[in-house]
């Protein structure tokens, strides 16, 4: 398309590989973000340019939509319970403003915008657990607190994004993210029902047309999408599917329930609205933060900090997933100083009273699969290594391959645009017509895609599979079954961990567990599996040349301590994964062993 | 297991090909009923102490109860729609009555034990038009005009057996056979809506709860029947998941509405239950046909001529479904006798003024599927050709063979002794804690099975596939587009008119249009399609041996009236279209062009 800018390489230290490097290098201050700056700035022009080619504006456009329809959907669904467990403090303006504002500012800023950031449902839990426990203390503003909490995060954000923490994000592995992936995607079911149970207060008819609208909306768009990969299907109609499934369900059933009839008469609960632009509340835009008292100032450092931890989790995760090696992405990744840009948002969202954005674990990767330029293709052996999607289950067996992706930032400021276009008055009287359990119904379809295509559950399954229905290069196969099992549990575990923790007020206490898992992954495992196990077990999540170049350089050897000391490193666990990952996919063929954190295999 | 006994060959006709026989010998009476039992009784004995073999009690056991649901489970359905439609005519003991009679008379008694014979959905049609038309008279009393119509059709029943009708079953092709296959299961659909919109008559409510029941039990049981399918499942899962998914739902959604709380509440309207043993209206079970004006018994023979043809169509091809080619069956059929028993049902059924039974298209195949052995092997192309059922989806290509079929008579029986069982009290007071929504669910589901197997739906998939995702030797790919949508568009302008006439008073002569639909078939299709085309889109429904020795010896080679004439008949054309369905397995893998119009791919 357009010709590739010269790069720019740290010319110093590229020969230095990570281990080599010394401790005064690693703290540099803004040496990441630096780095990430003069890396992408090239391509920045382009980053622009390239959307209007007539040969991208489509596929543009097409993103732009679905994102938008993704993105909003799940944050409006998570404000509704937000809404109600916080006292309406946070109402549907609030989740728009904090929806559009780091859109558009990571569209413009970011390094890497096709990184999604927005309303997430862990800053829900965050933000009403932090309720429950300021509300039972005299004296003290529910959103002061908030405000001072994400000051404070702010704060340790930018300060991580100076001393490059981002950089050991390559530690993150399959295990941490992959366990994670599983725990959003209960969350996300369990929000579905308690929305349908809270839909029976009113009245039971209500109940159950909310119960049915929601199961019916999750069986046919999953059917639908499911159908729309089979082979019989045209190419055509399935990019098709691919691009409109998810949002033509949502139309549809948001027109359903007012079919007139037992549908119109059933008055099913709509989402509240309010008077377009204003906060929810009674309040003006910046919270008086400045009115908390020091104590409850300095009791918000330690919220503060656990927020960084999840947001540190979370966001990068997502970038990565982002960027995962399936996709062919060419364009340089800073995950430095694009978290000194979520440090941003941050604090701009606790002044104004907004819940925090971050980046979007489900969403991020489906914003990259929706700008990937799909072409059918004969399987031959060949092309096979590459940036597969679906093998087609055919007979011939045709394959789906992404050729490459639309790399540009436009898709992503038409979210932002479109999203601000959603606070005007038409567009949330449009919103207030959508029935509640439309929002249980995509928290349940988003949910269990996330769940379907999940490694663990694969895994598990491997373990009940018959060996002779496996094929004989399933890498697996290596693995003893004791050693799966083994780290399945653990898995399972901490999973069970992370479910129980949330649903009690320690609740914001979770992001520990996670971060607490990556050492625990380079301390503890290699004692208890091989090398060759945890190779093919559990790779790094971080696997992609780009992304690897903004936090340090190779591709990490994992649990090869002497290795890394004799130098030999050659990066074969990732490619192994992925055949993993693969093979699974004859239950469900889309997706990646990266794509499965991502979790909306089936909104894809 | 046992020694095979020497089979009856008619020695003098034997090498006479089918156009080569004379009139009187294919008019000469008793001849078919003569030969048919005449071949089988050498296996009678056998046929019961085969079942207590210890390698065949446990399979012969899971068909029964299987088989038990599977039969009762519609007939129950369409008792609520016959009940509704009749002011009341027919109820609970009516139908279980007209279940367990031909059940255990047919297990005794017949030739073909594995044809299932019971209530059907279209003696629903028939008899609630009927009271239609009746009721708009004076001075005629409904169930004495039916009396009379049975009585009428058992003497047509017994005159085609006597004279050799069912030879012409050879001529029923698959246009005529899926076509049916897919009104059946329109109908089937139809009636579960019908009944849902009826539970909305007492409240709302219950309405959306029915609504939301019948789709749930639809998914959930569909859901599993479908990953019950898949390779990643172990096999003896696999077998369980076959043997009592459909039971396990139907016990888990009857217990479901019964759950305290918002569920119970709803007092979901239930089966209605009369007195045991008693007809549900106030009469003795003998109907007093003896009272019916001559004028009104002259009416009853045209209507006693089209159920007989309605008879005459459904059964046979039940019989066929049950016996087809891809199901290892040894054991010789028996068209003639086994019609001529369904005449004597018929009588018994108008004396006792119970719906006739007869054929069940969509349960029939089943039971021969319920006592197949399935074996899981690798396929290594040698056992390719006969009697595979799934071709695993997986990497090592297994697939999952019928090694052969428990053909006895037992498990009849013992279904037929269920169903006298579930008369009694006790188990008549279980059956009335089933929620009515639940059968909507059995309606949609067995209605959808049949739709989504039926290759009426397959080959127009077909039409919209690319050319490039086709297999290179998918048999179709020889006959022109055109020609192919040419074909298909008389088979939905045929479905078109049937469903419409069934909304009509004049639905009882639904049966006229795929009768006429054999004639035509040879008439006018050779007119329009090469051999060649009608033999890759049209094969002959009746094509294992066995079942052709009852209808007239030698496969028919179908519209090669030259070729009849020359003497060259090589049964090419059924083995091509097997593949044909093989194919388009590969959307629904488990589905035969045979099964297909059995309907009932998602109930085994």
């Amino acid at each position: 398309m357009t010709s590739t800018p010269r790069t720019f390489v740290d010319e110093k230290h590229a020969d230095q590989r990570w281990h080599e490097r010394s401790w005064a290098y690693q703290l540099r201050p803004f040496r990441g973000m630096l780095h990430d700056v003069r890396r992408r700035l090239p391509w920045y022009l382009s980053d622009w340019t390239t959307a209007f080619h007539k040969a991208n504006l489509y596929r543009v456009l097409a993103a732009s939509l679905r994102m938008f329809f993704l993105n909003l959907a799940p944050a409006v669904s998570y404000l509704l319970d937000m809404n109600r467990r916080t006292g309406g403090t946070y109402g549907i303006n609030e989740v728009l403003l904090a929806s559009a504002l780091p859109l558009v500012v990571f569209s413009i800023f970011s390094v890497q915008p096709l990184t999604i950031v927005g309303v997430t449902g862990l800053i829900n839990l965050f933000n009403y657990t932090n309720y429950d426990i300021v509300t039972r203390y005299e004296g003290v503003d529910y959103l002061q607190f908030q405000a001072w909490m994400l000051i404070w995060a702010a704060i340790f954000h930018i300060l991580g994004a100076i001393f490059n923490f981002c950089d050991f994000t390559r530690f993150i592995t399959d295990m941490t993210s992959t366990t994670f992936g599983l725990y959003v995607g209960v969350i996300y079911i369990q929000k579905g029902i308690e929305l349908l149970v809270f839909e029976f207060s009113s009245s039971a008819v209500d109940g159950w047309l909310a119960v049915l609208v929601a199961v019916l909306f999750t069986v046919i768009v999953y059917l639908v999408e499911r159908a729309g990969q089979a082979s019989p299907v045209p190419f055509w109609l399935r990019k098709f599917i691919w691009d409109y499934g998810f949002i033509c369900g949502i139309i549809f059933f948001a027109g359903f329930v007012h079919i007139p009839g037992h549908l119109k008469d059933a008055n099913l609960s709509k989402l509240p609205i309010t008077k377009a632009f204003f906060p929810s509340t009674e309040r003006s835009w910046v919270v008086p933060f400045w009115e908390l008292s020091g104590k409850w100032v300095a009791v918000a450092i330690p919220f503060g900090f656990l927020l960084t931890l999840l947001f540190y989790f979370d966001h990068n995760v997502s970038s990565l997933m982002a960027q995962a090696r399936h996709f062919p992405v060419e364009r340089p990744a800073g995950f430095h100083w694009d978290f000194f840009l979520l440090g941003i948002t941050t604090l701009v969202s606790g002044i104004l009273g907004l819940p925090a954005p971050n980046g979007l674990v489900p969403q991020a990767p489906v914003h990259t699969e929706s700008l990937s330029v799909m072409k059918l293709v004969q399987v031959d052996g060949e092309e096979r290594e590459i940036h597969t999607t679906t093998s087609g289950t055919g007979p011939t067996q045709m394959k789906v391959v992404r050729t490459r992706v639309v790399e540009q930032r436009v898709s992503h400021l038409v979210m932002g645009l479109l999203t601000l276009g959603t606070m005007t008055r038409p567009l949330l009287v449009v919103l207030g017509l959508m029935p509640r359990a439309l929002f249980a119904g995509i928290f349940i379809l988003v949910g269990w895609a996330s769940i379907e295509g999940n490694p663990i559950i694969h895994n598990s399954l491997f373990l009940l599979r018959e060996r002779r229905t496996v094929s004989l290069d399933h890498p697996l196969l290596s693995v003893p079954k004791k050693q799966i099992a083994k780290f399945l549990s653990a898995q399972w575990f901490v999973f069970g961990a992370s479910v129980a923790i949330s649903q009690t007020v320690a609740a914001i206490g979770f992001p520990l567990i996670f971060i607490a898992l990556i050492p625990v992954r380079y301390a503890l495992l290699p004692r208890w599996f091989t090398e060759r196990e945890l190779a093919l077990l559990d790779a790094p999540t971080a696997n992609a040349p780009d992304v690897l170049q903004s936090i340090g350089g190779e591709l990490l050897e994992i649990n090869t301590d002497r290795k890394l000391r004799s130098g030999d490193a050659t990066p074969k666990a990732p490619a192994d994964v992925e055949v993993v990952a693969m093979e699974d996919g004859s239950m469900a063929p889309v997706v990646h062993s990266e794509d499965v954190v991502a979790g909306v295999g089936s909104a894809r």
